[in-house]
């Protein structure tokens, strides 16, 4: 099997590379920085997708969609905004094309240039807020809990698919407060419901913190966020939520009367996750076989595989086979039958366990004949015997258990990879063997530039659970309240 | 109520126009054609795509993403579909702002020019065959039968909310075959798909059928089109699919191996709904009330409102209400309990009027003694007061009822107003009355032309199902095969 794929220790990042084309989840397009997702890939971002809806929607959230582009002149509208996303918009500055003067080729028409040119969203604070603006009147217009299911740009120049494309799927929430103290509750919690979302669906831990300084989103006062720790000892930010305080209600003038008649300033949260998230999914878990899916998030949970010599064996196979789907399908289980025989078994066994399929059940003439049937776990690899009376029973306490140990395994080796350091030679050797390093850090934006330039390590967050207390600086010595969580970082 | 609203007959377009802003399904955003879609709207929305994505899955097709942008050479390759899209294109032609020199704004920056510019996506025939042309080797690979869920651009001049939009949010789907025959069998199997949606969702009765050679798809052989009547006996084209041929499979190099070791051009088909679904929805159906929802697309089936005058025969009601909240959830349905304090009922019921809310029920203190509800449909405006009950049941049936009505009211106007018309004087007369006219044509775009210029007629298809057979064009007096299908049109 290993030979579709690098192995990880040879070339993590290759493994990564091979394993997203040859899983069929993404490769390059034409278009330089944006990817085609393909349908494996995008029948995952779909169990993803419907879930965080179901959570949003959980938590009072309702879609609605705003405009792909967005007119120059609001992208400047907020200083900080504007600062962080001018280096990488695409801009619309024509709207026609016409035939080239020798007629071979197409032109774009110099006449059909735009009055202001637009941006292609990279996130859509600003023509939300300026949206919101007509919505907002008085405190009863307020809370707005509105969520945007779209895909935005941002023209990145090194780009990777899924952890890192021009062209990305998100989701964006957008809300609207009357109160500092009820943006920031629900900036916290949506942050919460991305922590649940990652450790129930993607089996996978996270750290949830402040963002420091030069870290947060552009515009925000506060960026909240949660941090993966993949295979390589990476770090990977797999969702941030913004209290943006009044700055888009500011920058857009957006005020409600309040209760007491008075007009003020409307206060904002932001929050996203993406098709990134399908990056944290593969690193974290995949094996040098392929791809590990949580139960969760597997579009296919089970794959039946019959082993025949002829079409007798096969038809009495295919007989338990379908009887066993139908108590699979009974249960809620998505389960699959593969009975093409323009492929071996061998084939079908490696192109499942490329693809991650959770539980693979295996049928042959002997067990035919002993009421048995082979089932394997991909997981840990792990395959046994058993009667085929109660299979249902069984694949549905193993997926389970499937889902239960991807997520401690991750558990385990994220909690064997933070390491604490008090001196910044220790963080410089610790950082080299990879993981999260919780150190002291005087809080300047000028000692995380540095520890930044010497090291590569950022400041992934400044936990909001805090176990050790205050100490001092790594670097300066000087004091610091709390630990920080650094690591290299995707 | 109708103070609300423009009535129909006063004017059809600005009641249509006022209907999308006050029930909230969208409004116009700050960028030139492009429309926000509210909440509620939205709403609807997703309800039509969970629909459609299960029909397209259980006629086996998949969901992939493609980019947003399309190289603009790519766009010239196949010589109708780039004569059909150029003039409506939004190009990008840089990829940064920077600060103006007085620091007072931004710019784009000249040094940021794209090599290549790029076309914001009008359909993705294009980007979605040079891919394909990596899949496709042999007879094995095929079919390919994709959809894609995405919005896409086209610069029109004269927009309207819904129904003409500069960006608005489809699906598209992209299948690959080995033969023609089998391309053909899918376009017309999704055409039905979509009928078989327009007439159990939208309650929509639509008329199958070509699209003339000059009403065709850029780029296609055959289209084929679903096409309904409106209120204002305006038609309006409810979606298309288009058979293909190997155009695009020629424009973009796309071979296969066939069974028989040959290499051939692969067959093409696509196939697009999108939200002007939406503006369908609204003018088939709706009153000078407000909308009329069926059911099936309801996002709220049922709303309770209780009607009292102090706290505690609130409480009272509101016991009754959970239980027939609970029974009604049972059986399936969306409802909701409107016990706002702020607002009146008579507000509350103007209000679920307007958006469409398919069944009202009232409860009041004389309902609590008598052990009755006041049941309301809002596609009739028809109440009546029946017991508590069996509510659930009641509830069941009358959707189903309101579903089939409203279909049947679709029907009965669509069939009074379909006319066979023999001559081009009397066709002039009938079209001023508007409707369909059924008429005979000499299969020319000559002919088809005039038609156009000195009436406004356009031929919407050449029906699959004729009933009638051959007779005389009506204008040339040449011979004609079939009567076909004209419409003034959205």
């Amino acid at each position: 099997m290993a030979k579709f794929l690098t192995s990880r220790n040879e070339n993590y990042s290759q493994w990564y590379n091979d394993l997203v084309i040859k899983a069929d989840l993404a490769e390059n397009s034409a278009v330089r920085g944006c990817m085609v997702i393909k349908p494996y890939g995008y029948s995952i971002w779909e169990k993803m997708q419907a879930t965080l809806d179901r959570m949003f929607k959980e938590t009072g959230h309702v879609n609605a969609y705003f405009p792909l582009f967005i007119p120059k002149s609001f992208m400047s509208r907020e200083a900080k905004h504007v600062e962080g996303f001018a280096k990488e918009c695409a801009v619309i500055t024509h709207y026609r094309l016409k035939n080239s003067a020798d007629g071979k080729s197409v032109i774009v028409d110099p006449e059909a240039k735009l009055e202001e040119e637009l941006i292609v969203r990279p996130t859509s604070e600003t023509i939300i807020w300026n949206t919101y603006k007509n919505w907002i009147q008085s405190y009863r217009d307020l809370p707005i809990l509105i969520n945007q299911w779209a895909n935005v740009v941002r023209w990145e120049m090194r780009t990777r698919l899924f952890l890192r494309t021009a062209e990305f799927l998100w989701q964006e929430g957008h809300t609207a407060h009357a109160t500092k103290e009820e943006a920031i509750e629900e900036a916290i919690k949506m942050l919460n419901v991305y922590a649940e979302f990652a450790e129930k669906y993607l089996c996978l831990p996270v750290i949830k913190g402040f963002k420091s300084e030069s870290e947060k989103f552009a515009g925000a006062i506060d960026t909240y966020a949660i941090e993966g720790l993949m295979q390589d000892g990476k770090a990977l930010q797999c969702g941030t939520s913004h209290f943006l305080g009044q700055n888009f209600a500011k920058a857009f003038d957006v005020k409600f009367q309040n209760k007491e008649g008075q007009n003020e300033y409307v206060w904002a949260t932001s929050w996203g996750v993406s098709t990134r998230l399908m990056g944290a999914l593969i690193m974290a878990h995949s094996d040098d076989n392929g791809l590990v899916l949580p139960p969760n998030l597997a579009p296919l949970q089970v794959v039946i595989i019959p082993i025949f010599k002829n079409t007798d064996e096969l038809i009495n196979i295919t007989n338990v086979a379908d009887s066993i789907l139908n108590k699979l399908k009974e249960k809620g289980i998505t389960a699959k039958y593969d009975d093409r025989q323009t492929h071996k078994p061998g084939f079908k066994f490696a192109d499942y366990e490329l693809k991650g399929v959770p539980v693979r059940l295996a049928i042959g003439p002997k067990d035919l004949e002993n009421g048995t049937i082979e089932i394997f776990r991909r997981d840990t690899l792990e395959k046994r015997t058993i009667p085929q009376q109660g299979i249902e029973n069984e694949v549905v306490t193993l997926l389970s258990e499937i889902q239960k140990n991807i997520y401690n395994k991750a558990l385990k080796f994220r909690d064997q990879n933070i390491h604490l350091v008090d001196t910044y030679s220790e963080f410089k050797k610790v950082i080299e063997k990879g993981g999260f390093i919780l150190a002291h850090w005087d809080g300047t934006p000028e000692t995380e530039e540095l520890i930044k330039e010497e090291t590569k390590a950022t400041i992934r967050c400044i936990p909001f659970d805090d176990k050790y207390g205050q100490g001092k600086c790594m670097v300066t010595g000087k004091s610091s309240k709390q630990r920080v969580l650094f690591a290299r970082a995707y």
